[in-house]
């Protein structure tokens, strides 16, 4: 055993990742001495996987704790551990975290919750723990940590009941976790398919280090290929975004299943980790631009990473990716061409040329389909060998999928092996067994053919591949993001053109009127006209009674002008102005938006105009800034301007003109630091070459 | 062994179930004697087993296979047997199947495919089938079974290779499928969880017994609990009808997982099965209507049944049943809420007395949210136990999911068993494990309670349970559904507007003028009016240039009629009339439709009107006819209507009068016999107590 100082030397070059997860000696503060308990089970763990380092359990109550000396504090130790499990309740917990902050110890992982989930008091808890990272360089994983553990240096620095197991597996991907429930489901669940990590941690309320955090420390280890996250929430998105943009200069490919898809979930998220759930396609938006996959099913996270490791990113703006599907089996491939399609895969015939080929070397009447179907051959290994060498050489397709039926479990010799012997091609292929065929799934495995054992799986995880964009480099000089942006000040409507001008969107000429005016005012622009409300605290003009459309004459601008004022008086506002502006004739309205998230950073958002686009929540959000060829994508994923592009012979609007305001709208960040909020609703859309126009926008300061 | 008028005798009073399930003899037609072929293994499957009746291989061409003495006819064999397994090549097929009703047998399942999908030629061979089957009273499964298969007297009919398996458990669910790939996957996707099945039937092509009919055979078998169906087409589907209300009055449940979802793979149900596959949203009306439960997942169609047999029917209009979600693990259970919720499952916090209850009874200071989170005690019995005491006793919840976290696995003692001692319970419990844990799910089954190996199936299912419905009695008139209904005669608008006075639907008023009128016609209205060609041959006026609104007086009246002559001209028509209306101001248009489906028969359709509403694809179908609950059920399933519904402090419409409407409308069956399609598009919606207005219909005939 080293003594204290020479432990504390030879820690000086070890890195943050080695204290988390390759400990030389670790400390269990709280260890019980009865197995049945949460606290009697680090020890167990430990000892059960033969962890090579120093454990010293502290437990100021006994002498021994399972047949090991215990020691009563921290302090009374011969040296200072590098690695902490607090395991206690959480009022012993904050005195122990002090301890280790005092004697210099690197990591404490904090199994108590009681703190911001809890409220005020666990607020101030967290604040405390903060001031002793601050002062004291410790670094603190949780609290609400169901621990972190190792399988390669066995350091099992967890509580998790799903870790009492013997031999498991190792593999080479790292899971990180907001649930710490959810390591111990992927723990037992890779084991049974044959799925070992290098290490799980349960980052719990992430306090001090953040999941992205602990991830990042770990990007040098060779022995991790890949990461696993589970999120319950996208806090700390900085810190996420930094770890997935050296993830993939590093080229470890990154896959997320994120909670929160339905407002049911987000709510459950935030009475749970005491985190604030964002809307989900926030979160989408988010993990797509840090090129982090994101699946929606269980399976799809345990069984993806896999294929996302054969899957090149691909480019924005670029081809969309397309698939084809191959099978012994109509009927059990359609159950994956179903979840393909539904989000959003093509799935495509072969081409006349490959159509030709695969006909040639089957020597099947290949059908021209979207599915190329070899059932009328049986399970053959010829036939399927043939179709997939003609498929990894045809230039359509970016994946194949490959679907076996029946012979999959008994005779895998007949139509999984030729999926094997073409591993090695340039293409990706993904293998969905339709039996059960675990004997086929571990072959697949072992040749390095990603597999699902679902078909749901199965298109999710090739549907996350295929979206998986190059993270882009963070522009935006917005980094920190406060949660008071809701307070700023609004600009009026005028301010708010003024912003408009500066950053280039073209917006209706407008003209201010006293509200107190009793003869028609000469307007720079003919009638028809709009008259509103201007006043930057009547954010909800058209509610209040402050708008008039289609004024005709002065007369009749006097009158609403009136009404206007007396409308907003009734509210006990004094009314100053009234804006007039010209009434536009556009092919469609649309709504263009841009915030700063409190999670995320800068977003534009863009959404079809109209009570059923809201009520459909028919939107495509992006951060910002956004280039043309992004701006063109978010157009083409807003169902409703489907109106605006030819729907049924309608006149198109001028996307280009479109796509050119939602790029200025997301340039903000870098034009005035001081938005915190902007919303052009409506956009007018005119016909091709006449652009578009604001005619109503508001801007909230930070 | 009985000679064979003795076997004609006694099977005269045997059922069909027990020909085609539990035959006395068997013959195998084109029996191979090599195993490694798709022809040599019925054979083996059947000796495998330890089928008890006789077995008669067949083979012209060898006096032995497999070991035993091979027949060369079925001509020569001693004795007729009940069922004859075809697994001879198309033609091959075709002969033996005349020999089968030649000699009476009772049932032959043909393997060979070359039949409807392969075009105009495989055609004339199903007729041919037919013909026999009409003759001589054969009755056929197939052609393109892969066959059939009783676990209990081990017939095993089949050529599917997973088959190939000692030790099959005997369940008491039977499977039929279209796909023959499916009942491979289904036995051996079921063995792996110690499920198993009373029988299995690949139906093919379904030339003579169709899946429906099948399955209805089986309903006396007392060894059949409930139905498993996996579903590509609804071909046949009076059938599926008849025997889903019949297993509703035996009270044996249906589960159907059916392909279809996108249109990606109804493309390929056409190609694979020759079969013509309908919109998604009408199979799913069809489905519900016959109160059969659809999944969307493998492993929900799988694990659905036992919760499906817990689960009464929910009345039509009632209340909506709700959730209420217990665990150890937010996380995990977090996992189930979001599917849940996104399948529009209603998961409720408890009410303030159940709250009340909770905290008195597990010591635990629940939170009043929609998770009932009982984390903090960790997993222990007495917490879950009296959680769930209290919940299956909360009246405002109509099932549990108890979602349990890393215990499960090695301590299921603790927060498993409390499940499975309140398994007798009124109120369904649906259980979640989130890791691994085979030995806590067998115990969960084996104790009747429904378990779940993915977050994904068990929400899949609990949602599909939640909406089954009492199957309807079938009203309506029309039975047989011919395809040519898309030819009938177009009616002009008058004589449309006739039936819509007939069954009750309010229209606007309206005038025929003679397209040649030279002065301005006497109308029975106000101007403004709406001026359209009147003609059945032009049903997209708009389109055609044959619409004017908004006419102002006489004079643009007339000019709006000779427009309209001399757009309709354009197109090389002469236009005898052109119909005069009065501009009706509305709140919104809606569109209601109705129409004889070809699978399903009579439809009824309400969708929010416009080009939006049309590219959400947002609209609600049932079966004809419904009545009021039902229709105010469509108008609540119709996003875009709660723009009518007081959405954000709009102006509601009478949403009452829309639901009479669509009731009237769906009683199209029984009022007029004759009418394949009406469309009102739009019908007007007017504030509440004013109605609705039809102000333009499309209506064909038969």
């Amino acid at each position: 055993m080293t003594c204290g100082a020479q432990g504390a030397r030879s820690t000086m070059s070890r890195s943050l990742a080695q204290f988390l997860f390759a400990p030389r000696s670790v400390a269990i503060v709280g260890q019980s001495d009865d197995v049945t308990k949460t606290a009697g089970r680090p020890l167990k763990y430990l000892r059960q996987s033969g962890y090579a380092g120093r454990i010293y359990p502290i437990n100021p109550r006994r002498k021994e704790v399972l047949g090991e000396r215990a020691y009563p504090s921290l302090s009374a130790l011969p040296d200072v551990p590098e690695h902490v499990y607090i395991v206690t309740p959480t009022e012993a917990a904050m005195e122990a975290v002090a301890e280790c902050g005092k004697l210099g110890v690197k990591v404490a992982t904090v199994l108590a919750n009681g703190f911001a989930e809890a409220g005020p008091e666990g607020e101030a808890r967290e604040a405390r723990l903060r001031d002793i990272c601050a002062r004291t360089g410790l670094r603190i994983i949780g609290p609400s940590s169901l621990g972190i553990a190792d399988l390669r240096s066995k350091a099992m620095l967890t509580a998790n009941a799903a870790f009492d197991e013997p031999d498991l597996p190792t593999g080479r991907f790292l899971v990180a976790s907001h649930s710490g429930s959810m390591i111990g489901a992927l723990l037992s669940r890779g084991k049974a398919r044959g799925i070992g990590y290098a290490g799980l941690v349960s980052v719990g309320n992430e306090v001090d280090l953040s999941l992205g955090e602990i991830c990042e420390a770990t990007l040098d280890d060779p022995g991790i290929d890949g990461y696993m996250l589970f999120l319950e929430t996208l806090r700390h998105g900085d810190a996420l975004r930094r770890f997935a943009q050296a993830a993939a200069a590093a080229n470890k490919p990154v896959l997320a299943y994120k909670l929160g898809r339905t407002e049911a979930a987000r709510e459950l998220a935030v009475s749970h980790t005491g985190a604030l759930a964002g809307e989900d396609d926030i979160a989408e938006a988010f993990l797509a631009d840090c090129g982090i996959a994101r699946v929606d099913t269980l399976d799809g996270l345990i069984e993806g990473l896999p294929l996302l490791k054969r899957v090149p990113r691909m480019a924005s703006g670029g081809r969309k990716p397309t698939v084809a599907v191959v099978t012994t089996t109509a009927g059990g491939a359609t159950m994956v061409v179903d979840p393909l399609a539904s989000r959003g895969v093509a799935i495509q015939a072969p081409s006349t040329e490959t159509l030709a080929r695969l006909r040639s070397a089957t020597g099947i009447a290949v059908a021209p389909a979207r599915l190329i179907d070899l059932t009328v051959a049986g399970a053959q290994y010829a036939a399927m060998r043939a179709a997939l060498d003609v498929l990894v050489n045809a230039p359509e397709y970016d994946l194949i999928v490959a679907v076996v039926g029946s012979s999959a479990r008994f005779l895998p010799e007949r139509a999984v092996q030729p999926i094997i012997d073409c591993a090695s091609a340039d293409k990706p292929i993904a293998a969905f067994l339709v039996p059960e065929a675990p004997q086929a799934l571990a072959a697949l495995s072992a040749a390095g053919v990603p597999n699902f054992r679902t078909p749901e799986a199965c298109a999710d995880a090739v549907a996350a591949a295929l979206r998986r964009r190059t993270p882009r480099a963070v522009t935006s000089p917005i980094r920190r993001h406060a949660t008071h942006f809701t307070n700023g000040r609004v600009l009026d409507e005028l301010e708010a053109y003024a912003l408009l001008d500066r950053i280039g969107i073209t917006r209706t000429p407008a003209f201010a009127v006293d509200a107190g005016v009793t003869s028609a005012p000469a307007l720079p622009f003919p009638y028809p006209v709009a008259a509103k409300a201007l006043a930057a605290d009547i954010p909800h003009k058209t509610e209040a009674g402050g708008v008039e459309l289609g004024v005709r004459d002065g007369d009749a601008l006097l009158a609403a002008i009136a009404r206007i004022a007396a409308n907003v008086g009734k509210h006990g506002r004094h009314l100053e102005r009234v804006l007039v502006q010209p009434m536009i004739a556009a092919l469609g309205e649309i709504l263009v938006g841009y915030r700063v998230d409190r999670d995320v950073g800068p977003l534009v958002m863009l959404a079809a105009g109209g009570v059923l686009a809201e009520i459909y929540r028919d939107r495509s959000l992006r951060l910002a800034p956004v280039d043309l060829a992004t701006a063109r994508e978010m157009i083409n994923e807003v169902r409703g301007l489907a109106a605006l592009a030819g729907y049924r012979n309608k006149p198109s609007g001028d996307l280009d003109a479109l796509a050119r305001t939602i790029v200025a709208l997301s340039q903000l960040p870098t034009a005035d630091e001081s938005v915190a909020e902007a919303e052009i609703n409506p956009l007018m859309v005119l016909a091709p070459g006449r652009g578009v126009i604001a005619v109503d926008a508001l801007v909230r300061l930070r």
